[in-house]
């Protein structure tokens, strides 16, 4: 046991926080747009960290920096201290991740050509289209969205919601959940296919907002509908039936980065809230001499180091023993940080007073993003139900 | 000890609760604004509120419905259930209700003549300009906008920020909080100027955000800048010295307000929240079935129980033994109503999925008011001390 | 709406709390037993109580004081502040007090005049038996006692625990539970029948602890086991299949009773937090200086007025639309009251240190009584369940 | 970085679970006593242990069993499943383990020879009479004990509570600590001396109970009066006023051994929980199946997972960069162990109904045991409030 990372981590590391200090942190003041594409900067930014040698740091193997997940961590945590900034500009972000580590392990040869290297190479972006309005999304049986053979075609009916990063017009491709089979076993009705922005009979919708907040930095959050979209039959990922399969495999890289950007938006809180207790004075005091503020310091620091350690064992067992073995910490991470980290960041807010809730802070807007959390990809009590239901089956079998 | 509501009140309830039915809900769909103005149907509805009798009721005495705190209190509630549409709708939206309440004690008969009688009509709209950024607003001692008077006029300088309703062009005066002597006792520093919107020198600077709300629809969040801005000395409301007082005065109705609209907030959570656990299912069972969201139930409803009957009964004091007697019950309903409505609208969230975020439900954006108003005039833990002041007394006298 | 006790409660009230001063508090330290008997000090406070006129004050109608659950609820509070003396003195403790409301109710004159006499004069105490180990005693249909009639005799046969009072060899008479006939409709299975202590085949097998406390100075909780146990027919009270109807109507006085004296508890508990906060030094400052512990200070009189408004309006429903009326507000009292009592004595012990844990303070004792009061008569889980499922009844049958 | 421990950890779990489930766990149900001494028992536990190369496994160096930190942790973890036996039996349990290792560390040959020996052997035991009544134990500088020079002796003079093990007869030596200078700098005035408990002048007054129990089993908590004892200068431990330097090098260990035992009652507590939802029905299901629970149950292994880490971690850094480099961590395990395996407790004591609170699962005991750590050297708020000023240290410094 030994709780000290690599050497290759440490450099990392350190360039990254380098890169943070010199072009992150500066951008964040103009990092604004009033639509759905992103601000102009991101495209230096992203120069800037392909020259740094800080690019498509997530994706093992060939195609990507080739870390393991256990390097990959603290990396992710350091890009979450800015998170609408630092993954894009690192070509970090969520939804292309998943949506490059998918087409990297199940695509074809002709997928991978005409959608993996546009982005691999930070020219377009992508969107996953899995939750729907209708159904629980944490229950992935329970999917709508049809994806029926027709020739050498499929043909797609559907309504989706909340699909990240979809309302950005250079958003060029989605990945899209359906069922092939509604008839088949419960875990191989789903099939995933390749939908280009620009079939006919594919409506983006609208933007849905979070709080409030349009996210229109990182493509916003679209409803988008389907009436009779048709694509090759070759835009099929892996084989019928094989959708459910995929989305896990996705799900574990996919949390601990989640889990690790909050760490991250944690610290960056916590690095607030004890500047501002420091530098506010109120009644003769500064906050940081109140007892309650010190007392929200101390459990902040506290659940952050727990929650760490947690994602990184979790990240340590994916590299050891697979996502499969890998399985209660994966969901025990996502029971316990987004909730851990919106509970920092509303201390952090407290701090600030009224000014923690506007856009003078980037608190605000944290907040939401980790209030999205605890429900983005199943809430956390179906989560909870889950991992009650392994941990009762030790005593069971044991009976 | 009675726990029934009188026969008017019980008359009152009936018919706004019909109001409800016939003019507010039906609005709400409509009630949204790209600028800072409101919806253009609330002309409609002000004119169907004063004709059903529902107008000023908030006001006490001769100007206005002559109703105590305790009969008020519940009809506060019913508004709460649609905070962005009632209050407007009746003339009992904040802040002009403590402004009007203000000019009604404290106002010469010019200034009522000036501005008391259009906002009884409906007619403008007004502000209340106290808080600062740069000092904690909790501490009404620090505050650093001055008054100065220069022959005839008082000139005024100073920033402001989280001026709600002030972006709104309609907006037409501003009670603001300066201090005309800073080098008096404490609590007499402070005086309160009317300050026409059109003064030059008064710069409407920029709309702030509470949780990416803009909150357009009733004026928003204005941050003011106040330069040499000059007004005749007869804006000065009372006298010398006499702010600080009149803004103790205006807190009493204030909170029992603002808190009786957030159990109506809470209530419709709670009611959103079993509706929609009984109609969507997962994994087999409708979110009806399942024990946690039973228990969210639960915790609400016997939250929202204990939370009103605080509430009545500071409003009970204050019609009984005055604002001094009711200060620790006003207290404690400011320390305990937002955080328990925040509670609530957090689970109905949860219940709702990632819709309960988005603009489909009003639920974020009344988390997102619950939220404001844990810090609005004090933060909780500055009424926490204070309260734990007047507590500790009773013992250290005692002994 | 009117929050002030009448002339009568204000009476009571006054003579009680100097009933309190003079006997019950100076009585606090001696009162330990090593045994199952109570204290020799007790018989005193008896007769003291007696001539004060504070004798059986819980009683309505003729047998007692003949006050109101509302008048009655705020003298049950006072007397919580003493939890182990004050009840005992005054003939108002649990369960005797439950027990002679049943055999004032549905007894038989010959019940009444075997039974209710003696302990309406305080001579004798006695006991309820319902709970059983091996089943949730929150499901009353779940119980295995059985009682057969035999002749003119009733069998009794089964396994009581947690009988609370029945180590006491002068608990003379216990009123049992079990089921009369299993195959009939689920509510109409049990009946209620007294057994002396000395019937033959009744054994007292032993105490039981609560948090290590044998309790022995109201006479413990003890095991019971009933082998062949046979009593007269006319020992049955009511009629047979009605035991759940006559449990359900001892309930709501019941729980109004203790929730009040927590209620008292807490408020004893708050004085010793403010006391010792005053007293303390630690560091140069006074625990009463220190944030945190204004901050449990303000949390808990913030509960305690919450907690007590409800428990007040529960006994104000009783009298007024009756024990079904009260049904929800009795079961809210339930669930809130005792985990926020359990709360502020957690924070009280914390304030004293490893002194609020030992027998210096009277706090961990009492909190042992509340947290039991989170199981005694169903779990908080159950109750919370139950209250759901009503309030989802309102917006099912509205669909 | 790796979360794997090391073979020799491993070996020794290994034999250590065997240990518990051939010794320990049979032993628990016998495992009581009426007075102060340890059950009979125990004696045949130790042999066992001893054979089992079982014994001082806390110890590092010659004198003990040689493992880090570290590698001690899990088979603390392992001894907290059944605390009041398994630390015994394998003589390592609080307050020896912490006396032997400072007079391993601190003591000269003569002390060695007479106390050192005959702890290892498991011969006799000891105590460490440091809290005392008047005065806030987390403020060592408060400390009202006087140890006076007097030619070739030291006179000592106090008041000491909560001196847990010396009730136990057999508890033959107590480190006493005591102001040696009041007036020198603040963190010399202090110095630990020893004193057999046969001193003339030295009373052990009486128990003091923990939530009503007296933890007779391990010796009590006793309270202590020193008057004019007088002991041979070559009694103290080290130098004089170096008593507090002392206590610190103390406290890192002890608190790992706490934590991790704590992580051991935590898991026990857990599968209580589990074995109990699994076989207890209420309402047609049973509790395994109630959401709430499941909730719960959940809620309990994610705190486990990530408690446990962290104390891995803080024992990591104390071998690797010494206790100063881990104050941090050692603190953070002290505010975050005890609380959350508290809450762990309750939960599984809730599910246990009635019945976990008594005598018949070890629960209640347990849980008092961890409210006491809530307290033991210095209540969670002072832990906090020093973690938060080193945190805002960073900041400060930063500025």
């Amino acid at each position: 046991m030994d709780f000290e990372y690599d050497a290759k981590t440490e450099d990392y590391r350190k360039r990254l926080l380098a890169f943070m200090d010199e072009y992150v942190y500066p951008a964040e003041a103009s990092f604004h747009t009033d639509g759905w594409e992103p601000p102009a900067i991101l495209a230096s930014l992203k120069e800037a960290a392909k020259e740094a040698g800080l690019w498509n740091l997530f994706l093992p193997g060939e195609h990507g920096a080739g870390l393991t997940n256990l390097q990959y961590a603290p990396l992710a945590e350091i890009t979450g201290r800015s998170p609408a900034v630092a993954p894009a500009a690192l070509n970090c972000a969520a939804p292309d991740t998943g949506n490059m580590e998918v087409l990297a392990e199940f695509g074809t040869p002709e997928q991978q050509d005409r959608w993996l290297k546009p982005l691999l190479a930070g020219e377009i972006r992508s969107a996953f289209a899995m939750t729907e309005p209708q159904v629980a999304s944490s229950d992935a049986t329970n999917i709508g969205t049809r994806i029926e053979r027709d020739g050498d075609d499929y043909v797609i009916n559907g309504r989706k919601f909340y699909i990240t990063g979809a309302m950005n017009p250079n958003c060029k491709i989605f990945i899209v959940m359906g069922k092939t089979d509604p008839d088949a076993a419960r875990h191989v009705q789903q099939s995933q296919i390749l939908v280009p922005r620009d079939t006919p009979g594919l409506t983006v919708e609208r933007g849905m907002t979070v709080m409030g907040y349009t996210d229109g930095d990182h493509g916003g959050h679209a409803e988008l509908i389907f009436e009779n979209v048709r694509v090759p039959a070759a835009n099929l990922i892996g084989v019928e039936g094989g959708g459910f399969a995929i989305s896990q495999a996705r799900l574990g890289p996919g949390r601990i980065h989640h889990c690790m950007r909050l760490i991250g938006m944690a610290e960056r809180a916590l690095e607030l809230m004890c500047t501002r207790a420091l530098a506010r004075t109120t009644f003769g005091k500064t906050l940081a001499e109140q007892g309650v503020i010190q007392d929200w310091i101390a459990e902040s620091r506290v659940r952050i180091e727990q929650a760490r350690l947690l994602v990184l064992k979790a990240a340590w067992l994916m590299d050891t023993v697979g996502n499969r073995g890998a399985h209660t910490e994966i969901q025990a991470i996502k029971i316990v940080v987004p909730s851990a980290v919106e509970w920092i960041l509303d201390k952090a807010i407290q701090t600030h007073g009224a000014a923690g809730l506007s856009q003078d802070t980037p608190l605000a807007g944290l907040w939401a993003s980790a209030r999205m959390l605890r429900l983005a990809d199943g809430p956390d009590e179906v989560h909870k139900r889950s991992l009650a239901h392994r941990e009762l089956k030790r005593y069971r079998s044991g009976s």
